[in-house]
């Protein structure tokens, strides 16, 4: 038995703008013991890591000690699995190229792997949850802004640049919404959450029928229109019927090119279930490549939206051997 | 030295419909003897394999010699890398899954690697031609058809099934034209040769200006268009212009998810050259994801077209060994 096989734990490091949440994670995705504390109480990146650095080694000395501990996975915005540094952040205090895995590998004596939060998302899909056991699969994450991490043969799949998987800014609709990117007709302007209220503002304008949303008109978010869905709200329905035609042509177009075995949707938006579910898989069927229909499985994540990123970033921890090959 | 070391020749066969064409290629690209005949006359697999051994077996006796060959690269429609077979070609005489590869292999005593057309276009790309040097890049074939052939690495991709690539027949115009597949709105329904003849009848039919294109109203293809655009016919050039525009938003659909270095042009339509691509440009540029703008080079093939097909069954040939990574 070498060394590595008894260490059956890692810990997993989630950077968001609010809040660092870090915890122990076992091989099957258990969440032993966790912690967090808001990211902006350190806006120097060397006290930040210290106090991530103690947070994490008091955690695991009392929680089964250092022993069990295989390595470390960060995930964080703007985070490039490829120098193991954050790069730029444009919503995070600090700046410029932060080289986060050298630094905390440092601290802790152990092996750090870091990578963004969209490739952590995938990886979390395929050590723990709906791509268990794939090869090459799409996740989609369907936020505020829609982004996709491909994987192929289990590794994320970045690009010549590290750009792969731009979904969100691919065009569904020619000539259509202006995007957030500068862009017309992006899938983003229609499947991100703000996208998604737009549809319901425009439908409401133009359909005269009675809605619980007209009463709600300045707080429409996703979330609301999926809870009037479930109270039969025609026009809601009709709001991710049409979110999920266009979101159905765009994963079309995707599977066409790419041939996956699954599509798997988390985010946000996608908690609205099967009203988003039903109508963008008729959309796919209708416009995925013939050979393929019927054959591309879109799935829902099945990991715990609270937990979701936490074991991401485990999972970049897993694959700290592979790190160099994530190209 | 190595034995293999000498040996800087292979041989290429190409099959289609219509011609069996098989050359002696050097690792340049240099087509050193060619014949071909008439791929029709052997309706009978193994009368055909039988015949085209001896001609192999003639053309490379007559020049040089066994010693300098180092294998066989076969490209056919239907062709599967991963099998080394044939596999139910709709438009050849033969039926069923034919062993191809294993077939000539017997009967020359030399290493033979099959693909398909597409793939083996990509990899004469690759090899010889404007994708020399590239590691991540898309060829884009635009005939009758519209196909394409990822290369991830230099090894063409092929999708858990073998249909990754199949861009013509991702949806650029929701609810558009009806394809050849059964779907609306496909590429290929406006960039292949019907599509593209089909949109100058459109023209013709809501521009009244006068045209070259009306008084050869039942001739029209892309290569008399093509002229007609040399010949400064504005409808004709607006009908590439409009092909153009298409074009650009699915290939900026497919780099925007895939982040390739390139997409190399190529087939009959490509060689309306400029009238093609500088609305493809265009359009690409202003569809692209914003991170890519003016990085994705689009080239046009540099490769002969009477070769190209002949260079992409050799390319195969020197990619022998590493066939069964072809996935």
């Amino acid at each position: 038995m070498t060394q590595d096989s008894i260490k059956t734990r890692v810990v997993g490091v989630d950077i968001s703008i609010d809040r660092t949440v870090f915890a122990i994670v076992d091989v099957r995705g258990n969440i032993i013991a966790r912690d967090d504390f808001p990211t902006k109480t350190y806006p120097n990146v060397n006290e930040y890591i210290t106090y991530l650095s103690n947070c994490i080694i008091e955690l695991v000395e009392s929680n089964g000690g250092y022993e069990s501990i295989r390595s470390v996975g960060v995930s964080s915005p703007s985070g490039n699995f490829l120098t193991g540094c954050i790069e730029n952040p444009p919503n995070l205090e600090w700046k410029g190229q932060i080289p986060m895995a050298a630094m905390l590998r440092d601290r802790l004596g152990l092996a750090v792997a870091l990578g963004n939060d969209v490739h952590a998302r995938a990886l979390g899909e395929y050590v723990y949850g709906s791509a268990h056991g794939l090869s090459d699969f799409l996740v989609v994450n369907l936020g505020h802004g829609v982004g996709s991490c491909i994987t192929l043969k289990g590794k994320p799949y970045l690009g010549i640049e590290g750009f792969a998987g731009e979904v969100g800014h691919s065009c569904v609709v020619n000539g259509g919404r202006l995007c957030g990117c500068g862009n017309r007709g992006c899938l983003e302007a229609y499947a991100g959450a703000k996208g998604i209220v737009q549809t319901a503002r425009e439908l409401l304008e133009e359909d005269k029928r009675p809605s619980l949303m007209r009463d709600k008109i300045d707080e429409l978010e996703p979330k609301l229109i999926f809870e009037f869905c479930e109270q039969g709200d025609e026009l809601a329905i009709e709001v991710y019927r049409r979110t999920g035609h266009l979101l159905g042509i765009s994963l079309a177009n995707y599977a066409t090119v790419l041939n996956p075995e699954a599509i798997i949707l988390c985010g946000g938006v996608a908690h609205a279930g099967r009203w988003l579910l039903q109508p963008t898989d008729e959309s796919f069927e209708e416009h995925v490549f013939h050979n393929l229909r019927g054959k591309v499985k879109i799935l829902l994540s099945n990991l715990n939206e609270n937990d979701r990123d936490l074991l991401g970033a485990s999972a970049l921890a897993w694959n700290v051997k592979e790190y160099s090959l994530f190209k």
